[in-house]
């Protein structure tokens, strides 16, 4: 909605503030001060952090290679990630190879709440990742490796961990392993965990208190908040802080009692309905997934600085350099999956006896652990390989030709950038009124936000995209 | 507690009957029958199957065969499982291989339910698997391959399936996807189910309607419900269908309460916590586990007639013949893995603030999906393959030297005759009084009996032997 101010990416030249989204004058952050407050802070961090990022040849890598026999990418030491081969089976028969990314320590991406005043609030990170399209996005307090957090390596300890791990940490509110990317992560999850403390936190420069509800309007800013702290918020099992909203129209008053209803408010399907349907789908699926050496992999072509697929259609693993001039850390190198275009997760939405369902699918990606989560209606690109024959995803044409008044969300938001460069997708929250039809095919059943959070108490429900469009549509009131 | 009566081994030598467990005299069956009659139900089923299992050599098996390059053992169509190889690498990098059996196929395990005269009755099969130590076991009303309930293969439809699946089922109580024992299969898991009907349900002689506590009553006897019984039994979120039991002690006080601690009695841990101690086990634990070809894995030797460990400690593949002489089917041959001594599930129980807690763990055991699960305050044997140095069991004294003045259960059953040849494992449930220590190791945790059942509406939290015993649990009252 509101385009990626250019300051972002020089943190000079600016623009727009990201953060004027209420009226210009008088907007109060969550901790009292002005929003021209806020938006100083950002500035500062943005210039803070005057990172370059630029694609280099594989060969230029430091400490990466290609193993000679398997072809996997990997690093000297062993740790951080590896690029190896995939090889998958989808229902049909359909079979294809690709890259994946395969990470399996378990991180902490944790969120700091705490109340001033009685309003929630979350402490935000201004983070730079290498892949972001913008450099620095607004993160959620802590992003640590296992590695980290147990100290195996004896490494700096992340800011702020004390506070989710560790005998003095504080009221644990969200701690749930989700998923990430299923076309592009191999089994990863991480853990999502939103802590409450009534301590005093240091101040840090790079860390600001921001209300819960500042951070959900955030979210109507194009690449800002990023894709970790998008997937904790979707957790959070509390939305608006302050107040009850004014009500606008069918749209607002069926989203308001879709939060509510924890019975009073009927939905569509009960919630044995709904695993009942989760399980079949499961049940029958007969993809088959199996990591393989990536020399393996047919139909994927590496040059000098790039692994693309023959079509070009999917995406590349590249290689880039970080130079950041102005820290300890003089700059690194590293592999980086760039997709070749952007994708598209949306919703359509619609009230049912006054309740706003939004319509989910049951839909299976190679990498994920059980090969199905719950996806939104529309999710592109698909997740099976290039050549592999997709069949055209049903309700395409009701999210892309949908009339502007239908459009209650369209924003673009990154995906995670210390893994993926430049990878966005825009995510819509289409509303199609009481005329479109209930009766829907076998893989799809139209859920309440209600019925959504709930699930997200527990691992391996939503995926990624699911959960980041979950925590968009919570900014719409 | 009741010895497994010899008649049931051969049809004919009646010593005691299995269902005698009240007074001997006009015990009433859920249907309004004699107890007698059932017992003549039972005597004739199990006449009716006269199976021999006899012990072959591998060269004998019909269809199935070790592949020369990987040494798996693999059936000539494809179907049925395969038995590999798995590598798995343990925390403080331990490492062991074994072969593992690998079914990709997910099954339908359902128990079809109704009220007759306003009590719950489920709908029990008497059937034979070539492992049970009794031949014929009480079963669910359907146990299904997905090639069985799809039709892929065109054979014939297991009888009742369509109270299960497709357009004219029942009401669905219970759907859920549930882990196999992690020690011996590869990432199976089966889809429990319970489903109600109204409908007149046609009988046959290997199938009889028992009230659901006759059937948790039943869970006394060694070696009569089976575990794909005992598995659904205990995803059922009801408890005794027809009286409140009479208050004996302060465990059986303890029991209800536990049962029916859905926030009015307190429990030790909230939910969240539960949820965030699951998580953070699970999140730490640095065990990885993958399949590779049987020839590979070291420490086993393969013989004519088994494959076992190099100190015949763990467990045997070896190969049956199955004659079944009065039946269409003349018999067949298969593998079946043949555990090496007599496993150990047990709950240490003990009330707090008046309501009984079990003390569960995290455990991890390499073929579960992700990796750990949570298990019986004891289960034994160990995870770790053979040679792998296993540190001694928390707990094993407090239930292996139990007075007997403690012990609430104590009963041997079978887990799966289909593929597990006399595999049996001695359920036990101690209570440990409240002199008990709270404070335990960090793995485990005392929960309700309400939770354990809370969190069998998703799958993959409790493994299938703490499944087994919660059901067993349910008998005590």
């Amino acid at each position: 909605m509101v385009s990626n101010p250019a300051f972002l990416l020089s943190g000079s030249a600016r623009v727009a503030s990201p953060f004027n989204l209420g009226p210009p004058d008088g907007r109060v952050a969550g901790d009292g001060t002005m929003m021209s407050e806020v938006d100083a802070w950002w500035s500062a961090r943005t210039s803070a952090y005057p990172y370059v990022v630029s694609r280099i040849p594989f060969a230029e890598l430091d400490g990466w290679r290609f193993e000679p026999e398997s072809g996997n990418l990997v690093h000297e030491t062993g740790r951080f990630f590896t690029v190896e081969g995939l090889h998958a089976r989808g229902d049909d028969g359909v079979v294809w190879e690709q890259p994946i990314i395969h990470q399996p320590e378990v991180g902490i991406l944790g969120i700091l709440v705490k109340e001033f005043n009685g309003v929630l609030h979350c402490l935000m990170q201004a983070k730079m990742e290498p892949g972001n399209i913008n450099v620095v996005q607004l993160s959620p307090t802590v992003q640590a490796t296992r590695s980290n957090y147990t100290r195996v390596h004896r490494g700096a300890v992340p800011r702020f961990l004390d506070y989710f791990w560790g005998p003095s940490r504080g009221q644990i509110l969200v701690d749930v392993l989700q998923s990430e990317q299923g076309a592009w992560f191999w089994h990863k999850h991480n853990r999502n965990m939103v802590v409450k403390t009534t301590q005093d936190v240091p101040e840090h420069p790079d860390f600001r208190w921001f209300a819960l509800d500042e951070v959900r309007q955030l979210l109507r800013v194009d690449n800002l908040v990023n894709m970790d702290s998008r997937t904790v918020l979707s957790c959070m099992p509390i939305w608006r802080s302050q107040e009850t909203p004014s009500s606008q129209d069918a749209f607002h008053d069926g989203l308001l009692r879709s939060y509510e209803a924890r019975g009073g408010w009927p939905a569509l399907h009960t919630e044995t309905e709904i695993l009942s349907w989760f399980t079949e789908m499961k049940a029958h699926l007969e993809w088959s997934a199996r990591l393989v050496p990536l020399s393996k992999v047919s139909n994927w072509q590496r040059g000098s600085d790039e692994l693309v697929d023959d079509d070009a259609a999917r995406f590349r693993v590249i290689a880039v350099r970080v130079e950041a001039a102005s820290r300890e850390v003089a700059g690194w190198t590293q592999p980086l999956l760039a997709p070749c275009g952007q994708g598209v997760a949306a919703f359509l939405a619609r009230p049912i006896n006054g309740v706003l369902h939004v319509l989910a699918q049951v839909r299976p990606e190679p990498g994920l652990l059980d090969i199905a989560e719950i996806a939104p209606t529309v999710q592109l690109p698909g997740a099976a390989g290039a050549g592999a024959p997709e069949e055209p995803a049903p309700f395409v044409d009701a999210v892309l030709s949908a009339d502007a008044s239908q459009i209650r969300y369209d924003v673009v938001q990154s995906e995670e950038g210390g893994r993926f460069y430049h990878a966005e997708t825009r995510y819509l929250v289409v509303d199609v009124g009481e005329q479109f039809p209930l009766e829907v095919p076998d893989a799809f059943r139209w859920l309440t936000v209600r019925q959504l959070i709930n699930l997200l108490r527990h691992g391996h429900y939503l995926n990624v995209q699911a959960r980041s469009l979950l925590s968009c549509l919570h900014s719409l009131w």
